[in-house]
């Protein structure tokens, strides 16, 4: 172990560097324009584990391709050793709006103890980091006591549509005793941290059309219902005075927390005026009877994403716009199911909807909500490594974010995950100006060294 | 006259190629780009009426120029004839949504009995059709029996800001018995009209602001207010459940329509299900208690002209957005104040506004309504030229749309104003596809060249 520790901190540098060659690729899976940018940076991603002694090949699916690699399979050690897999995606979110970026979202940047770019966080930086220490451990010739596989994803920001089929195609292959992820987070660099639960997510876009055409408000304006107004209207009443999402049924399946989970919740370190600074905001805002922590991390949500209607340029237009438009997502917890929840909301949207006024719905992507138990051997042999890491007793967190695909690993391969996030909260995934925190990279590949021994000690084969 | 008549006919097909060439300037006031395009626009517009023998010129103003052009003034007549003013506009509102043109709308075509183009209806054939009526008059040398000013301004589309500061600047030069604008409507092909009311407009954008940067929603979904929620539950409450603009004091100051209001705008020809269907609703909306033409017509309004926040683009992207903006004007009506009305506003959407979220508002252009007696005997002389354009009898009508500056010419210069539109009800102004009827323009032509020595006989000097 060693020299493998050794190893990574001779070579941080280099590290650092192959990282921005990696944020470089603006591989943004949602935007047409950047297909080829996807294709391109799987090939620089499998070319890149090949040089480090991995057996890499890109895999295609209907969508984007699937990059694997594993390590080279000790004849010795061969059938007696466990076998693990590392989950990752190499797509990002687009970096709209551009103009808000303090540095060009696809040219990292290493400014103070951060590295800037989009995906840098989201989630390059953090699978790049297990990518790493396997590399330690190879290039030094120190015997993994397990065997890995690199599973990274290009469809993750998309909701990985086509990787359940590729689960199925490929389960052999994909046998684990668990997979290890970090695409979550950890509240600071004091705090490292193992990701218990995990919210749902589905998503949603609704269009209201009235008249065939923008319409001149003058000449017609009070004798048409307004589409822009008829929306607003109906997003009015997906809450209700209290935060809370008003779409009857909704919380149905929703089970109180604990007080051993609020407990757990409290110990993570929260200074409200500190997060409302953060965020810059006048106040915060959420379900009331619920911390921030709690209203983020472990109850659901209904956000709007996205409005559009009409004229948005310079100055004005006197017009009823012809159609207006939402993109909507929801976070689901533990027990809500993604399907049901649509059925719900889809039938209240309509229920909603006036008589003046279309509505087209059309329901995108959607994953159920994740729950680990803490106390399992391998959550506890992962909390070990994080410990020796990182130098301090790690927290177990309940996050709002979603990894849809987590449930799929446990359903389709009977696999549990194990959530461990190397994200500052501070690191803008998603928004312009994204970072990854370097000393997280660092102490990352010192996690993912010390994981493999403790995961494996605790794995029959 | 017959001369005149007989010279407007001969010269038909030339009168609309030279339309077609002003069309093909694309006059966007609003949009910075254009900005040249208006300079050059105005250039050929001058020269135009120079060579069919005008005195005229491009004056500067603070903004877009303003096209001054006048009769030659008669040695005999000097002083001694009355003086009118034609205003009009050469610019024109913005052309998106591009994609849902058929044609490209800066290169005008006739097709059918239209010519299409953006400001083919939407100001630039109308005010056309009087400058070729009197065009007639210098090239057949008859007599004018009234001077002629032609005032086209080129903001009229962003508010006529400096079209104000100019009328005083040149009040000398702008005494006239009445302004005529063709700039409203007729409600079809056998219904010419006179416009007697108008209503006024007041323009404002409203911005919510919450976190400093879009952020992911599933982080810290759930602990802020988001803008977009925000945003549509104010709006939402700008109208109650009887299609009513909800301001409080809003209608404090609107008249009853009397019964001989109500009879007049029956007696504009209407049928509700084709209305419907030219829209292209579902079904039609509007104040409870009034007939169509009467909520778009004498009616005030309030409608959202645009929306905008968050993620647009295709697919979904998972964020709290930071901000959400809406663009909306009012429609009022005869006695409403624009002043007071967006104070009134201003003060409502204040109190509307959630302590979580931070608004922005910015007022943007007014314009009060107008009401003109048609008994008076320019309507009457006016009234008769378009009987005898149209050989039908012309009806009374009060428009839904806006002419701030008619309450200008009223303040400034003490003139009242005929207002003679030839625009059909889908000219499709202010939207995709507009166009200008050829059978509007041509008895417009006629319209005006009988218009003059029916205005004249009635003004004494």
């Amino acid at each position: 172990m060693k020299k493998v520790l050794e190893y990574l901190s001779k070579n941080r540098s280099r590290f650092i560097e192959e990282l921005c060659d990696y944020v470089r690729f603006p591989s943004v899976s949602a935007q047409r324009q950047h297909r080829k940018d996807m294709r391109r940076c799987a090939d620089w991603l499998a070319q890149h584990c090949q040089r480090l002694g991995l057996e890499a090949q890109v895999c295609p699916t209907p969508g984007h391709p699937v990059v694997l690699a594993r390590t080279p399979r000790s004849r010795a050690a061969h059938h007696s050793r466990p076998h693990f897999v590392v989950y990752g995606h190499y797509d990002v979110q687009p970096a709209e709006p551009f103009d808000l970026w303090r540095t060009p979202p696809f040219q990292p940047l290493v400014a103070g103890a951060s590295l800037y770019g989009r995906g840098a966080s989201d989630n390059k930086g953090q699978h790049f980091a297990h990518l790493k220490a396997i590399e330690a451990y190879l290039q030094t010739g120190t015997p993994l006591p397990c065997d890995i596989t690199f599973l990274i994803e290009g469809e993750e920001e998309v909701g990985s549509e086509n990787l359940p089929g590729f689960l199925k195609r490929h389960h052999r292959r994909l046998q684990a005793k668990a997979f290890v992820v970090s695409d979550t987070g950890m509240p600071d660099k004091r705090h490292p941290a193992l990701t218990c639960g995990l919210r749902g997510i589905a998503a949603v876009e609704v269009k209201i059309t009235g008249p065939s055409r923008d319409l001149h408000s003058g000449i017609y304006g009070g004798s048409v219902l307004n589409p822009a107004t008829a929306l607003c209207q109906i997003l009015a009443q997906l809450h209700d005075g209290r935060g809370r999402v008003a779409i009857p049924g909704f919380y149905d399946e929703v089970r109180p927390l604990t007080p051993a989970e609020r407990k757990q919740m409290a110990r993570v370190p929260f200074n409200r005026e500190q997060y409302r600074k953060f965020l810059g905001v006048p106040e915060l805002f959420g379900e009331k009877g619920y911390t921030p922590n709690e209203q983020r991390g472990a109850r659901p949500t209904l956000e709007i994403n996205g409005l559009t209607s009409g004229y948005q340029g310079e100055g004005s237009k006197t017009i009823v716009p012809a159609s207006a438009s939402a993109k909507i997502t929801l976070r689901l917890v533990p027990h809500q199911d993604p399907d049901r929840i649509l059925r719900l909301l889809v039938r209240y949207l309509r229920k909603l909807c006036p008589p003046a006024v279309r509505m087209e719905i059309t329901t995108g992507h959607s994953g159920k909500p994740y729950l680990f138990p803490p106390d399992h051997p391998l959550a506890q042999a992962a909390l070990r490594a994080l410990q020796g890491a990182f130098g301090r007793k790690p927290v177990l967190l309940r996050e709002g974010g979603s990894i849809p695909i987590v449930n799929e690993f446990k359903s389709i391969l009977g696999a549990d995950t194990l959530l461990l996030g190397l994200a500052l909260p501070d690191d803008n995934p998603h928004a312009p100006n994204e970072k990854f925190d370097l000393e997280c990279f660092t102490k990352g590949m010192v996690m993912s060294a010390l994981l493999w021994p403790e995961l494996a000690a605790v794995s029959s084969v």
